[in-house]
């Protein structure tokens, strides 16, 4: 007999289901279409064994196979190289962009000159001009340039001759107070302390009629001229450190606006190029030079050097009316430098960029600077590629890479390309990371950059395998524990150091005058002078790298890994990993420094830091309420709301940028960061204002009128500034 | 006996449901927490019959029932009346915001004077210096200030007179072209034709003395002198225009930065102010000093004005060795402005910006100006407000009311906040809407705005019914149909005419320095000559308004809803109702007007159109590419993506402008509007390279090398720019 169906059961069967399904759909299954956002730790795991030493081996090998000094057809060669890399990672889109730019170059046939005249006129010694191949077959190379400072001026000069030191203010400066002039006559310095273009420019405006550069053995040569290369990283004797003596940044003739077609171009004699003709020569040849100098007034204990001399200041010879002549015979010209720009679209915000750049063009072979940094950006580029490829994953964020053209003659194609998109960089750039020379020594990780990202970047290096045997052996198992051991922080011990952006590498447009949070990183070595010896000669090879710094590119894999974690994190991240009040800390610190030192000055001449005191005060207090009040109460399924709070947080640093520019540098922005005005190289916080305090000195109101009403009005507008950016980070308006 | 279950078809009906239930709770279920998201049309019915026409006559009549001069304390009782109204409708938040700025008062016991003197130095005449009380009670008060303009330099001078007409640069040409010379003279010229600032600067470069200004019969009292309030709009012969002088924007002390505590204040001399007195004066009082001029120099007939009286150019007087006498005694002093700022933060984007704005300080009782814009922008708040508070519905984007301080003394107010908060406005501003005198006439609309809002403002110009009883009869139902009928567009006569933004009001800052899309729209009257009669007067008064110009508030009426209408779409839509291609239309014309005019000059000094042409082809293009293609594609079920288009539509308009300022204007940003250099309140398209050409006239690069130099930068710099705003449109970088 069939059954009766039980209404009544199957009844609140189907309820309860009703209900269970219900709360099943609505709550038990995801709402995102397609889920290819996997957890960061996997992605970092995938990440990390993708990236493969042996590939930025290989890419370093051909990158240091050919000069390609910027604006010459090698160099096009290798930015098209990076594009077929891009291209062939996977990247989505890849633009090459050429900007025509001034640029500068020497006589391939005819090389500058350095002579030593006798009293009738007559040549005694001469250089050479060139540097000799010493190793690999690539020196060997026709298309390598004879020894030049890019930008020099044209011209033959000749006069006695002046020992200047390392041609810092300083050295100029005692020089002055113990009476000796350098007017009309040529300055001899050493590389080593501040940036070229900088000696350069105290000299002529001290009156000399020309600059010779040499690197001392003492500082790149301190073992002695037999450890050298080709068998250690050592100097050698005719080694010469190219560079470029340009004082501007980005293209000469077109400041501040993009070097586009129909532009508008400076007429050249208006840019910021040196008048006088300046060389650079080897310690070989400098010591001939400095050893022909009379004995009458001898150089202090600290300006004495590594060469068989002892070093004397000049300014006459030891046979009577000898003197130097100096032949240069430059070309400056419009030519083209490109950026390769490749871009991997983000999946849920691609209207937010990271960045990650180096430059491609060299000196000469560049196996360090750039090929170090420009073969782990390929492989980074190569594996984040790869990766969508494979598993068709991409970070929430866009990856821009980039490569720069013409960094080594002033970061011209960063700056032209930053120039260009300016306002889509300001709205959408998260960051920018750089590297330029990945590995200059094994010693430790050392990184610049702004303080919302200090925390970021040390748990990067809390990620990365120690690359060094010994430093693992002593229990120093990850890149972060060697850099804490060699290098922790003044402020706080626990942490390792970061430093300051200068302005050496193409981070400066992007942080300095656009606002964009930016990194700088490299491997560096413990006895650091300056620059590693072989920095900007013919004798940065593959095989320095390969064989003698990094043998297994160990230590190049752990700079691509760091950028790699660092790179996830902030493109992956929902809620960008920015330490705000760390920020806060940096400034309040740095407020107490200046406070210290010229508070008294200030009170006696009408200014106070009372109102920069009150914005640093209230910029703490504005960081930590969105850190501890706004942050955890976010609802982090809500886009739009997650949007916002990353606004903020990417925002804030350009708050801290002036539209109007620093006191007499409109060039640059960033009121907290800028390069120092003495030495490119180096950065001074608060720059525009230790600037006027150093112009100003002791004197008074009365005395200097201009200086101290620019203190007021920087003082008014830093003041401003850092509350107006505290101010962004609000719940509200 | 109990029936067995069947369990089969329990299962059955327990999958089934539980299927359902699982489909249900997936799609059935709308995912938004609380949907207030109702359709636009709905709000659109709903917020214009809360709009209340009474509300906005009662508000007119307490707003323009005191004298509420910038600074003093009746105008901190109007921003706080204004705050209080804006806390009962029902706003999220509400600030109260002082900016301590320079102002100007003059001496409230003992007035400014003109006389005009025999040749003893007798007084034959001299003016009041008060306007008289006519009607309303409120034009008796003490607080009514005697005559004036602000910022006018003080002291006493005495000279021959020179009738300059209305002050305009061709009208000093002409004096000086038949030798009458204004060097050691005062100048007296008529309001009506350009910013009364402009004529000052003119008789000041000119050498003149002082200036006196008045109101010709002719432009403000056409019918009659007994034709006049209190009995018409028109304007009585003791009547005086009151108004800044002032040629900057802002405090003067403070430019391109806020005027915060602690701010740096320029030394008054350097501010932009007049050096000479100046003083306005009643057209009875002008009749009398006119009258006595020598009938040496007749005026041109098209000088010839409405007074009982030959115009003559002086300077001598019939009397011989007479003169006139200017004694100015004005304060300038720093007082606290006030902006009133009213929030309703947005459902889905409350870091999104529509802002409302209107001016609430008046020179006497602002019963026009601004009194009926204040009513509107106060009834607004209310509306949007109170639906909140009723509903809980508020549009998907923030809402910001403003009412701004010290507009009439040179846009103080809404430059000074807009400088403080000019990152974040930036970043997240929409768009801003002016209203300033909501209503000087019952004739048509009249609307001024950026070519990518025509079309939103004409839409909303649909949805108003129109306020005039005999257009509604002649079949013009609508605001837009009048307007279309009344003021057609010359480029497209199915369209009505939309004006360029000049600065006559707070627009200036957030559309010409920030790049915010903005508008300025009031009900305007047919024959209008400069402003409406009673412009800056005492008879501004409650009468005016409720008795002659708008009984029933009907116009301001149609003005709120109108306003209305346009912040819900701003506001509301959830893709911004920009037009971009509008823009490439504008452009292109008015590089066609610009080409056919220079072209030949251009090329005969080496400056071309080329790239500039390139750039807005490329505008076009990239504007209809993002219309046609990219628009259409968007998936709007993704809030992002969404995101992403806005903030392309929005930020476009921030892309022509240049942060690094107009040719030698370095206040200005905005390449394409600007307001003229020689008018303050009318604007010209290209400002900066107009006034290029205007300065260069027919001279070439060999004779004005500067000058040709400045053009060619700055066609570089705006096709750079407009080139670069086309790429923001970009789907990708």
């Amino acid at each position: 007999m069939a059954q009766k169906p039980n209404w009544i059961l199957i009844c609140a069967a189907a309820v309860i289901c009703l209900i269970i399904g219900i709360l099943i759909g609505r709550y038990g299954i995801s709402n995102d279409k397609e889920d290819v956002s996997l957890p960061k730790a996997k992605m970092s795991a995938t990440l990390m064994e993708e990236i493969s030493a042996s590939n930025i081996g290989e890419y370093l090998k051909y990158l240091s196979s050919i000069p390609n000094l910027a604006g010459t057809p090698q160099d096009l060669e290798v930015a098209s190289w990076v594009r077929d890399r891009f291209i062939e990672g996977g990247l989505d889109e890849v633009q090459l962009v050429p900007y025509k730019v001034l640029l500068s170059y020497p006589d391939m046939s005819n090389p500058n000159q350095v002579s030593l005249l006798d009293s009738s006129g007559k040549v005694n010694f001469t250089t050479s001009g060139r540097q000799t191949p010493l190793f690999s077959s690539e020196e060997f190379s026709p298309l390598v340039q004879p020894n030049f400072n890019a930008y020099s001026a044209n011209g033959t000069v000749e006069g006695e001759l002046v020992y200047a030191n390392y041609g810092r203010k300083q050295d100029f400066e005692y020089l002055k107070s113990i009476g000796i002039d350098i007017r009309g006559r040529i300055v001899i310095a050493r590389y080593g302390a501040i940036f070229r273009g900088n000696i350069v420019k105290s000299a002529e405006d001290g009156g000399a009629l020309g600059v010779i550069l040499f690197s001392d053995p003492k500082d790149f040569a301190p073992e002695g001229r037999k450890s050298v290369y080709p068998n250690t990283t050592r100097l050698p004797g005719m080694a010469v450190q190219s560079g470029s003596v340009l004082l501007g940044y980005g293209d000469p003739l077109t400041p501040l606006y993009p070097a586009l077609e129909g532009a508008y171009r400076l007429p050249e004699a208006e840019a910021p190029l040196p008048k006088i003709p300046v060389q650079p020569i080897g310690y070989d040849e400098a010591e001939i030079l400095l050893r022909s100098i009379s004995t009458e007034n001898p150089a202090p204990e600290d300006w004495q050097g590594g060469l068989n001399a002892t070093y004397f200041l000049g300014s006459k010879f030891i046979q009577r009316k000898w003197s130097v002549r100096l032949q240069v015979r430059m070309t400056h010209k419009l030519a083209t430098a490109y950026n390769t720009i490749g871009i991997l679209y983000g999946r849920e915000e691609p209207d937010r960029y990271v960045l990650i750049g180096n430059h491609m063009d060299s000196w000469t072979l560049g196996g360090i600077d750039p090929a170090s940094g420009t073969s782990v950006l390929v492989e980074m580029a190569r594996t984040f590629g790869n990766i969508k490829e494979k598993s068709g994953w991409r970070p929430r964020r866009t990856l821009m890479f980039c490569g720069w053209g013409a960094e080594e003659y002033g970061m011209i194609g960063s700056y032209e390309w930053a120039e260009e998109h300016a306002k889509v960089l300001i709205q959408r750039a998260v960051a920018y990371i750089n590297v330029d020379s990945a590995m200059e020594g094994n010693y430790t990780l050392k990184s610049q950059t702004v303080p919302s990202l200090y925390s970021a970047i040390r748990e990067a290096a809390k990620m990365v395998p120690n690359p060094n045997p010994a430093e693992v052996k002593a229990g120093r198992k990850t890149v972060f524990d060697t850099w804490l051991w060699a290098n922790p922080d003044l402020n706080d011990p626990t942490q390792p150091r970061v430093g300051n952006l200068g302005s050496g590498s193409d981070y400066t447009v992007f942080s300095h005058v656009l606002g964009v949070p930016s990194v700088d990183l490299y491997y560096d070595y413990q006895e650091k002078a300056g620059s590693y010896p072989l920095y900007h000669t013919l004798y940065e090879t593959y095989h320095v790298v390969a064989n003698l710094m990094d043998p297994g590119f160990q230590f190049h894999l752990a700079v691509a890994r760091l950028m790699t974690e660092l790179t996830l994190d902030l493109s992956e991240s929902m809620v960008l990993p920015f330490d705000v009040v760390s920020y806060a800390h940096f400034l309040e610190r740095d407020l107490d420094k200046i406070e210290s030192r010229y508070t008294n000055l200030a009170a006696n001449n009408g200014a106070t830091f009372e109102y920069f005191r009150k914005a640093v005060a209230h910029f703490r207090n504005s960081t930590e309420y969105f850190t501890d009040i706004i942050l955890p109460r976010l609802d982090t399924s809500n886009p739009l709301a997650v949007r916002k709070i990353n606004d903020q947080l990417m925002q804030l640093e350009r708050g801290l940028v002036d539209p109007h520019g620093l006191p007499g540098r409109p060039e640059f922005n960033h009121i907290v960061f800028a390069p120092s005005s003495v030495d490119k190289y180096s950065s001074d916080t608060f720059a525009g204002l230790v600037d006027l305090f150093k112009t100003v000195g002791n004197q008074t109101e009365v005395e200097q009128p201009n200086t101290w009403r620019q203190i007021k009005q920087h003082l008014s507008a830093i003041s401003f500034l850092i509350g107006a950016a505290a101010d962004s980070l609000r719940e509200g308006f």
